[in-house]
């Protein structure tokens, strides 16, 4: 299995601290040494670095945790493969373009019959279940919404039909998702994903995979919200809350903006 | 003006002498100070990065000399901004997916009249000229051909239209284009675009712009064919072929496949 990992925050804000924990997965704590990613939304663009080799050996890693990249919203994955080769076309995060937005994916988990799932828009360029998921997810949302949902209302049914499409690939296997456009960060469980947020007052935070303590009341201010969303939690002193099998949540500037399926309204 | 640099080769080299030379270009000695990124075709794979800061100050720049990326198809630009905020939404290569294959581009020069060019499946993410002629310009290629082309005929009738598609873009003001899609780079010139092409028996290069000097006798193996394309030759002791304005170069494997335009058949 892959693992993930995402931030929705109200400022730029960097992830050097959690992602430092979260590389030592890709081969180090963790048996994912099949590639890994991590993408960075800033001032409306988009950026990624990907690598298919093991994180914790990565240059390209070590750069991204002593560089900054002030972000408001991350998607990250390492992985292990199961469906598809080892190489750069099959390593997440996957993106496309979508009403003049670049469209952010990561997947963990597996699905079966997913050859089957019809392709319009978009088509994969590697050969995984994720990427054509993908591909399939993006492209029923741009046949029923060809343009940008101009007003709540669209957007809300945005949301439904989001829901609707994964939990139909959950009914597929084992799908948990991490999605942005740049606005909002999608994430929708199927069986293990779990999320922090961070708010004043601030406090101390300990890594679970490195040994690493961080005391955020030094890097923020009091307006600060920086929610934090990875498949395990990544530290070992504060309360991370699980997400229910089925549930989509929607955040926005750090905070739960919807909620659609099982979870508490 | 911007700054371009391409490869082509017939397996896979790095591209860290030319570059070095290059990203000087980048607020060394040269004046392009608003950005930069390099594309990367690797098995079938694609990545880019990315900076809206100064090449030649850029940790990610350093990186990408230090660390060699092996690739058949290398896209790099330099840019000095003159439509579109200094931001990374409007920094190149801009890249899309058509057919299944990462389509990558940038583009040196600037135009007019380009807001009214009509798009369809591809949509700017930024505010440039040259995002939008790309989204354009794909767009067109892809309503004439919905697939990818199956054969020789079908492949030379797209290259012709995008020949055809180059000239209306060179219509409206300065149009030097880097296109690839993983099998093919193309080079289009409007005013400045010159090519070297690299083979046994390798010799010594000189960088312009930088004191690196490099014997490729070392680096390479009798077979091998690599050739780049920049804006203005990298090396001052090698004879770099200028572009004619007009023409449309297909390079693969290192080797030119098609000419269409004005330059000699």
């Amino acid at each position: 299995m892959c693992e993930l990992l995402g931030m929705s925050a109200n400022v730029p804000t960097d992830i050097c601290f959690s992602f430092t924990g979260f590389l030592h997965r890709g081969g180090g704590t963790g048996p994912h040494r099949d590639g890994w990613g991590i993408a960075f939304y800033e001032e409306g663009g988009y950026r990624d670095f990907r690598d298919p080799h093991p994180s914790v050996r990565s240059p390209i890693a070590r750069l991204i945790c002593d560089y900054p990249i002030k972000s408001t919203i991350v998607i990250s994955h390492i992985r292990q493969a199961n469906v598809g080769q080892v190489r750069l076309a099959n390593t997440h995060p996957f993106v496309r373009e979508m009403w003049g937005r670049p469209w952010c994916y990561a997947h963990n988990g597996q699905l079966t019959g997913w050859q089957t799932l019809p392709l319009g828009f978009y088509h994969p360029v590697g050969d995984t279940d994720s990427e054509h998921a993908f591909c399939w997810l993006l492209g029923e949302l741009r046949r029923r919404f060809p343009e940008l949902p101009a007003d709540d209302e669209q957007r809300r049914g945005l949301w439904r039909l989001l829901h609707r499409l994964c939990e139909r690939l959950r009914g597929l296997g084992v799908f948990n998702l991490l999605l942005a456009d740049g606005d909002y960060l999608y994430a929708f469980c199927s069986t293990r994903l779990a999320h922090i947020t961070r708010r004043a007052p601030f406090g101390r935070a300990n890594l679970s995979d490195a040994e690493l303590t961080v005391n955020f009341a030094e890097h923020t201010t009091p307006d600060d919200v920086v929610s934090v969303l990875a498949t395990e939690p990544l530290t070992d002193n504060e309360d991370w809350v699980r997400m229910v099998p089925g549930e989509l949540l929607v955040w926005k500037d750090g905070e739960i903006v919807a909620r659609h399926g099982p979870g508490p309204a």
